[in-house]
């Protein structure tokens, strides 16, 4: 087990057999300020963590529960919800009723949008708690910072949404969007789940590469939401095509605006301003590189402008930055803690 | 060896130890309408190909002469140069004094441009054949076929060049495109070329994805070049970022533009129009995959139209379409033979 | 389609929509003294071969039929059983009632044994075609030539047998088995089939190494009866470590003996008796490569003998010699065939 | 930076830049108990670390320095040697002299054997401080504990000799190794660590697998050695097959020995009793799996007994349990720290 001295908050993770639940619970068992009550899993109920994830082994006794909200062990101080888009939305009402002190962190697409509609448009069913989803921060860590240090309740960004807003967030603020964006992303396969599917499938997927969902992915919404209004008159139109690689872990952005009205300097300027003091965001010279920030919570961006192109870029790790190590960052804001207490983790060579 | 009864004609390979060089050695041993002569090589000069090649072993005899056209072994009909850019330039004029009838097809960037200017603003060197740079047709076979089929010389397309010409052609035809074109195109290790080097190191490029030589990559003028004056009155503007993924082969291509006065019918139309007859080129419905056009000279395009946004895109075999077998396709149209000889092999699944 | 002059049989492919039927289908497509006439699915039936291979579009206009044998189109040839294991053994004996002049060649393991009783304990059910058994001969194509050559019924070796069987039989030969071996033998991940499953899941596959069925995988009894009386006295005792490799085709095999009454130069005159003149057999000096042997029929084996142990080594596609490409060297074999016709083909190099 | 409360020792490395050098830079930064001062580099001398490994920026300030042990900024009390074989038995006799009171760990094969005649013969070159070698104690933690405890110099295993001792000390300790054992590993490719070379070229090693050095590995004699006399009568001939594979960390090894006089219960309890108290070994039932272990300290281990074969078989990551975790295991034993210390991480899922 690991030692932690001193006091610590109770948390909980509900729906935890997933690969964004496993990088969870493998966070929280080293965060020093948090101790990790119970996770659920309705397919492991009665498993040990540990025998689910072998090497977890020796670190945690914890055994999968049952996701019974009424049946949780104790009143948590923090719940990362790591349901699938549609269960969350289920989960929220009652996890406030039953538990009103807790705080809430939900990874899933439920809690993104504050539109039903929109909701509806992109995720394919109805929101069952429409009336909740003005209640969530968008936990972008540093770029909504304060908004989520004062939240009880946090939308997690969605993975590509996260490598998308690093790049395109210092565009906006040095007035270099004007018009229309394209935005290309790839992701690996760890993106996909824990649940072999066709698109996973080791004989074909590692060797080969395709768009889907292209220019109606999910995550576009969250993303035109988080800038509409923040820019006054700029709000975007935004092309996104994602796309799946021969890789396991990190997605890569590359984002496009074509710009006469702007100059390098006021791009790199706005880049720097806006990550100078950030620990995990790099502002990089040349290309940002998905090895550079394997397996961590950091951030890679970089930008090159030229005939009136500029071509922005951004390259994260999926499961960390692009979902748990994002989620414990927000934990940490919203309780106060260093705000990289368990993340620090830098990846590795090679 | 490979039984070929009936006439052929005599290919020689100068340069034929790299990838491009292997691939046209390989393709050229099961053409039924040529001999393959000779393949130099500096480097395995005396080495039997086969040493080199364990794969081709019991196919050829043939050994690696030195590149001395002054010795070379007999009248070729035709000459491949698989020779790195700055080396075709010093070959081609000699080679066209000692051999006045043989046709050649150069594979490396020297002829595709007509302006030494703009090859030295992107090659960063002199071009030392600059009076020969108009005596090449542009090989991009199904695009220019006819000009193909009337040349003694022709410059093969560059493997970025091949996979975005493909996807943007049939958008300038139907006239979307009115403005600038950003395009997005990520290629195998295979495309770095048979040394072993820092970004084709295994333990980075297995698990590395990055951008490089954003906005300046030597295959955009061949592109511009080739669509200049074309559809008049709208010569592009392309902001390339050309890739690396860490996969072996092909190029995935990601076109976007953005246009509100075209309809997806008419987008369409010109995708079928233009590709309908051609056995190498498929426009399917979901995304092109590089898992489909694997190890093959055939060539998938695609496109998605929405809200505005044009998406189009492609995927090659970088090696066969992208050099080697666009090579012989173009040798088949010069010489009159049917296009698909010695090219039809389909890939693989998985 | 692929132009094929003169006289052909037919063939037909039963269970031709997994892996090796699809390597089967685009073999047989270019086999100059074959005519595909069927191919049946029972989860295609009725969809075009090449809809659901994209890669063969253009090569062929079949469609999948249902196995029903009562309603197969034509009296064929040849008919290839891509069927799983206990699959074959009911359609067998329908089969060669209602076409009894068709030769078989059953690519499972149904009919490679001649015990029911160890076909129960390695393959976990019973035999229900038991008398048919001893009908079959085993397809090793170069070890078994005579008898594949006047067989109607060919067992097709198992991928693993088949690596193993080239790396021991010159060990045999040459008096170098007087007691235990040991192989082990990794494969990758095509070798699973085309369903998306736990073990292929591309996220864990890419960087996974592991053991299955350490000592009892089905392919053992195959090999311990194709040697069983061969070299009298010396029936092997054989300890088969099969292992899941992060690739997706190719089989490694290392074979190790210990025995201090043998010299290298006897294995190395065994080793080049037993192959020199086949064309599909490489003798290396160095270590056999997958890359070498990937995606062909080919097979390279080598050896290395001191201090007393030989490791014996072999290398091959486990999709092309270790099922589908076999198969159509034993059916060039039975119908007198040039036999590398529609083999020929070399892999690749990267 | 890291914070680390109280009292520190201080280390130093020499040779840093490389993939063990850098895995060991990224463990002790994070090392509550160690103060790292400094890192060589010749190559790098002047550059920042986290320049030359961008993954570090902002957990170092620390500065490459030249490996002029005259120089060296102050008296450390450990110094890793993480320099390639033949340097370091160069280096050793300075630092002694140089810094008398400073405890080595190389992590070179040059302190792991004592007979030069041996070194001689399996590193080829002459050992030019032989008489040191006597005074390293052999590092293989969990089996030479009390040793390693006492010492002032550390000879840190090989890789490959590290997972095949844990697979095969149970197997001596209980009986069942009466004679000759084969042992077959695979390596990834960072074990051939961080300069691009023929058999790291991506294009060639993500899909091939190969042996190499088969019976000549340098790492036999150190196994030999270790095992030598530690169980009476039954020194070991090993015949040792190391291969390479297609992923970037971990080594998996297959050990099999024939033997009629051992029961399974023996070897289950010799395995258990071995490795039951021991945090980072894993005793498991199925296979050992890379994915299990990758990037971290832990070590998998199973056996299977069937026939008479028994087959033990492990999974370690090379860099980290083959080299600088198990260095580092090595010094908290040698400073009475908690044994794991800085080496917690396990690893993750996907």
């Amino acid at each position: 087990m690991i030692s932690k001295p001193g006091k610590k908050i109770n948390a909980g993770i509900i729906g935890g057999a997933g690969y964004g639940g496993t990088e969870l619970i493998k966070i929280l068992l080293f965060h020093q300020k948090t101790d990790l009550s119970f996770v659920t899993s309705r397919k492991y109920a009665g498993t040990r963590v540990s025998e689910v994830n072998r090497f977890l082994s020796g670190l945690t006794e914890l055994e999968f529960i049952d996701p019974d909200i009424e049946k949780l062990p104790e009143q948590p101080d923090i719940i990362f919800l790591a349901t699938p888009h549609g269960t969350s939305m289920k989960i929220v009402p009652e996890l406030i009723k039953k538990m009103p002190g807790a705080k809430i962190i939900d990874l899933s697409g439920d809690f993104r949008l504050d539109d039903p509609v929109i909701y509806r448009q992109y995720y394919g069913k109805d929101h069952t708690s429409a009336g909740l989803m003005g209640n969530f921060v968008y936990g972008l860590s540093e770029l909504n910072r304060e908004a989520i240090a004062g939240a009880s309740y946090v939308a997690n960004p969605g993975c590509f949404a996260t490598g998308m807003i690093f790049a395109i967030y210092p565009l906006f603020s040095c007035g270099a969007v004007e018009k229309e964006i394209t935005v290309v992303s790839v992701t690996g396969s760890s993106g996909s789940g824990e649940l072999p599917k066709e698109v996973t499938h080791h004989p074909v997927r590692s060797k080969n590469f395709k768009s889907y969902k292209v220019l109606e992915h999910q995550h576009l919404p969250e993303i035109e939401k988080f800038f509409k209004g923040k820019f006054p008159g700029r709000d975007p139109e935004i092309g996104f095509v994602p796309q799946s690689g021969p890789f396991v872990r990190g997605i890569y952005t590359t984002v496009s605006i074509y710009n006469k009205n702007v100059t390098e300097e006021e791009i790199r300027n706005a880049f720097h301003r806006q990550y100078e003091k950030e620990k995990f965001v790099r502002f990089v010279e040349s290309s940002p590189e998905i090895a550079a920030v394997y397996a961590s919570n950091y951030v890679e961006v970089s930008f090159v402008y030229k005939k009136n192109f500029i071509i922005a870029m951004s390259a994260i790790d999926n499961l960390v930055r692009g979902a748990s190590g994002q989620a414990v960052q927000n934990m940490n804001i919203m309780f106060g803690f260093d705000e990289d207490e368990g993340i620090q983790f830098p990846g590795m060579r090679p």
